[in-house]
């Protein structure tokens, strides 16, 4: 049965690997934005803004005081001098008395100022002389003091939020301000995945000789979100092209399709194939980069104009996860309206390492606060267990030398 | 009406005004870790652990294959050299026959390896010469090589999550990859949400003269998100005894109570005697800060034996998105088993900023690059639409003076 396998067992594959920035620069030229969706206040928080956003009040919507106090007149006040209290406004209430020479209204935070008035004196500068009169313990105040006029941070029309804008709480709080209790956002990003292999176990089943669990469907699942993704996990598809291609079909209907396995050199390895059978395009297979360098991207135009952008992934889950940081949430940033650059930092090594092969490499690491990045012990396994404390990952642009203590590197962060 | 509130409306507050760094320690002294609950591997994303993890299993459970290749004996190997093929192994199946001198197996990436055999010859030093022989193009290769041994990454019984990690993405990996399905981790904390102030509308509603859209609910419950809590927005209690009491008895029950409005000076600022009615103890009222000066602190030890800690922060949302950042956040992050002590960077000032009045002072800040940090246009209003790009506040431990471009200042980042 493996004999018909024999003829695409080779090693003539090595030929067609691509470089990093090569690759990197083909998913880019294939990513596009999501097409908008509204979305209430409540769900955006994260999304980007694909409209404008437009007051449709000046704010604040009258002059208001900006301290709990009195408005007076300013050519009033003179240190010890007494004024009528004529009335008392709280937030929420409108004046129904003009301030004249001689009075002033008792005048709460974030009140529409009395006519007339044109200060506010915080109450800590005055001292109740009676009921209804009040002494004034300072020398003079100008114009303008402890007041805000109308319209004065934003006007009726203007737009405060711009299409493309990130909508964190600040600009959820502005949106709220501004009456928009609804807006058009770039849709978030659904990501569909399907590990593949005939040695992969859902976690709660027994193990059996040979098996493995499946930890490629929660890490990227988990990875996922942490880019600001929705995934969809499909679960396990056995080493058959039926179920394969099921599972795929279903996969192309999300905005991204990230398969785990089956991109290698081995005789099980569908993927590729079935995947150009489902009408995927294929973009490229193999990098130059250790590890992941069996990675497989291609594009499926659906009928319903949309697009799905298929990533064939390593098994191999450290292999996954530096893909995913290097190759596809660039991909998925890009969906969520964002630019997809990733932070790039440059940290000096706290020790010392000795890289062998010759491939460029994303090698595992913990920063040690601002001053360090050290490599972790990695033998290149499927282990995650050891890289538990990874945060980031080094890139080294060329194998078979050491890299010394203190020289800078390019460090990727996994955030 | 009013002069019933004439007592109360003094000026010998100031007195009582605590310093930011005591009113931290106060919060800190009164936070605890939330107890820990069950939760499946999909929910535990961002949570702290509160037990080990131990591998139920070897990792890798096999010798295994690191490539797709052929399993041979190492002393078999030179130039050239062929070998009969016995048998073909993929990842999921068990090798049947011992590898011998002469011959060799048929190997895929991640397989058990066959007994007898010592190391992997990668497929691209090899060529095909019949269906059964297999001519290997290396002078020699080291027993061991491309092979990983039974419970090299990971041991039987081995902690390999510790108490107190965060599980991220590799952790969530980790726990499938050792067959942890479910774990105890510490509560997500719950934080409750009341805006008082009967000049506050919901968005969706028309504003009638002297009204103001309520802003704090959506960006509070947004920035509560933003830490990692759960907001449950009580929404609008009016400046009413009864309304805001019951209101109050409902938010106490979560862990955390963030009310809005009505601690200030104000006749109607009811906040703090309407709390401590219900049973919670004050620990401090007014802290020397700008913006957030009349910032209430409380605690309720309550009859499950839970305790909830109460923010009464200021109404104006400039003020309160300083007072979460500057005293809320930590709290939420000791709740959830954090640490809690937020990130403080050093920066220089991206252009010269004059400070007036006295007070210690966090400013709506925008940082540009590492290079510098620079102060937004702000008078201390109400207005969050101008602020829609600060990402950083500023702490100027002193008033009354201009801090020149290029001077470092701390920056405590908005995330």
């Amino acid at each position: 049965m493996w004999f018909a396998n024999a003829a695409k067992f080779s090693g003539t594959i090595v030929a067609t690997m691509i470089a990093i920035d090569d690759a990197q620069a083909m998913i880019r030229a294939e990513s596009r934005p999501n097409p908008s969706q509204a979305v209430t206040m409540n769900e955006a928080l994260g999304c980007i803004l694909a409209q404008s956003v437009v007051s449709d009040v000046d704010s604040p919507p009258h002059d208001k005081a900006l301290m709990d106090g009195y408005a007076v007149r300013a050519s009033d006040i003179a240190q010890d001098v007494e004024l009528e209290i004529i009335e008392e406004v709280v937030a929420g209430e409108v004046p129904t008395r003009p301030v004249e020479s001689g009075t002033a209204t008792r005048i709460m935070t974030g009140a529409p100022l009395p006519q007339g008035a044109d200060a506010v004196v915080m109450v800590e500068r005055t001292e109740m002389v009676a009921e209804d009169r009040v002494r004034f313990l300072l020398e003079s105040i100008d114009s303008g003091t402890a007041v805000m006029r109308r319209g004065a941070s934003v006007r009726r029309n203007q737009v405060v939020l711009q299409p493309g804008c990130e909508l964190r709480s600040i600009e959820v709080g502005a949106m709220a301000e501004v009456g928009c209790a609804a807006v058009d956002v770039i849709r978030t990003p659904e990501i569909a995945l399907v590990q593949t292999g005939d040695e992969l176990v859902e976690i709660g089943n027994p193990l059996q000789p040979g098996q493995i669990r499946n930890s490629n469907g929660p890490m990227l699942s988990a990875m996922v979100q942490q880019v600001g993704g929705r995934a969809v996990d499909l679960g396990i598809a056995r080493d058959d092209e039926a179920m394969l291609t099921a599972k795929i079909r279903q996969g192309l209907k999300s905005d991204l399709l990230l398969l785990s396995g089956g991109v290698s050199a081995g005789v099980r390895d569908l993927v590729p194939a079935v995947l150009v059978a489902a009408g995927v395009r294929q973009v490229f297979h193999k990098v130059n980069m250790r590890p992941g360098k069996p990675l497989w991207f291609g594009v499926a135009d659906r009928a319903d104009q949309g697009r799905c952008l298929v990533f064939g992934l390593p098994g191999n889950p450290v292999s996954g996860l530096a893909c995913f940081w290097v190759f596809v949430a660039p991909a998925i940033l890009i969906a969520s309206g964002r630019t997809g650059q990733m932070t790039i930092e440059t940290r000096p090594l706290a020790e010392s390492h000795r890289l062998g092969g010759a491939r460029p490499t994303y090698w595992p690491a913990v920063q040690e606060g601002e001053d360090g990045v050290r490599a972790l012990p990695w033998q290149g396994s499927a282990d995650l267990c050891s890289l538990a404390s990874a945060d980031s990952l080094i890139f080294f642009p060329e194998g078979g030398r050491e890299y010394l203590a203190g020289e800078a590197v390019a460090v990727l962060p996994l955030r």
